[in-house]
């Protein structure tokens, strides 16, 4: 039974699914009977595939969109709630997963993070980190500058106001991605990446001075771009947390040494 | 006053900070006033150089180790609990910082996720991405596949049954990555990174069968790591939310574009 939709981002997605199925075809190869089943089964079935590979050859059940029938309030505190949501999985199944959410969200982005590039002079693309003692994992982090949205500010104001406060430098967006979702089966926090262009020749960014707010100690490292994997791990080794995102970044700038394939596709 | 560290993780982090400040002088060039305090400043004071950028002349007071002194349940669920941390930050204030932390964790990491990269053939290199609806973000999400790791478990041994049930793929572990914080101003919660090599000649991975858990609905797409960052923002375009550390992994495969220097350093 093909159920209503009860949420309007879910409604969204599953709307939209089939319009993704068909353009994705030749971005996604379809490389087994289960891909093969994906292009152009009806919508309620896109997500039976796995279900189906571990089914027999009767055919599968007809699938619904999985959605929440309600969130709880398990408990709220200043900065972080814990949840209870009970949502219905595409068999039908009645499901509980919690999550844990900011408080502070104002409109539909929690946080925005800085990738300065540091440019002009002679010296290589740097990039600047942030270090500061995080209570949550009770370490030094190693993190890009980053803060939540204020009210009423856009992600690109955000990143140019923290990147100040931060470190000192000023930057100009030159990029802003679409919102990631941070943990997305432990919460709904999210984020904006911003890359700025610091010109290392202006007076203001040659003798930075950070203005960190009330109670944050935010010691800041200048790294080359190219050695920032390197870079990292050393912190690790020195016991410093590395922040899971900036790590990721990381390892991309880096895999091209992991491929077989050229910049061209080609092999 | 040099107040005793109540951490162990905390008392490593402040035990090797001397020597990593004295390592990465030539990896973190000093290039203001704050930075040049920062190398070879008494060890309390590392902390410091943000409160003495917004500080005037007058020295600014010796700061100390941030320790926690207590944590406390809020609330805790099945699977994730809710905690109040009062620690007492550089300048000797007390203060408070609400986390959230799942109740799973048996070792040293909660989870391990999976880069792996599809090789043999003529075909560019791939990578396999999930899709999978996640009620804490109410949206089909697209994410590398990952998993919780078990008790005992390695994150090599977790990366290569996880891969397998998720997409059915078999993959060889050829790297791992050291811990990384998903969100640590908001969570303990953290995770290793493994890239498998899958040969996609061998039978197995001809026609990859997955196998989930009760409950796992995950659809699979093969995408060229080359066009991943373009995969993604389609992804994104279409109404599907796509988790940050691949997000971060895909700009940082594309970072080079941004880049004036070239892969030697130079200008």
């Amino acid at each position: 039974m093909h159920r209503h939709c009860r949420s309007s981002s879910l409604a969204r997605t599953w709307s939209t699914l089939r319009a993704r199925i068909r353009r994705l075809q030749h971005a996604s190869p379809v490389t087994s009977p289960i891909d093969a089943t994906a292009v152009n089964v009806p919508l309620r079935f896109i997500a039976t595939k796995s279900h189906r590979a571990m089914s027999t050859a009767t055919p599968a059940p007809e699938l619904q969109e999985p959605h929440i029938l309600r969130k709880s309030v398990i408990a709220s505190a200043n900065w972080v709630s814990l949840k209870k949501i009970e949502w219905v999985d595409p068999r039908g199944v009645a499901r509980s997963w919690e999550t844990a959410e900011r408080t502070t969200r104002s409109g539909d982005c929690d946080a925005v993070a800085i990738l300065a590039l540091l440019k002009g002079g002679s010296k290589p693309t740097e990039t600047v980190l942030t270090l500061q003692y995080r209570p949550p994992v009770d370490k030094l982090c190693v993190e890009l500058p980053a803060g939540l949205i204020d009210k009423g500010e856009t992600a690109e104001e955000a990143a140019v106001r923290e990147l100040k406060e931060e470190t000192g430098y000023h930057g100009n967006v030159v990029r802003t991605t679409g919102i990631q979702v941070n943990d997305p089966g432990l919460t709904n926090a999210n984020m904006k990446l911003c890359i700025l262009d610091v010109d290392r020749t202006l007076p203001d960014n040659r003798h930075p001075v950070a203005t960190p707010e009330d109670g944050e100690f935010i010691d800041r490292r200048l790294v080359p771009v190219r050695e920032l994997l390197a870079k990292l791990e050393a912190f690790q080794q020195e016991g410093l947390a590395v922040d899971a995102r900036l790590m990721h970044l990381a390892i991309g700038l880096n895999l091209s040494g992991f491929l077989t394939d050229t910049a061209d596709g080609s092999s």
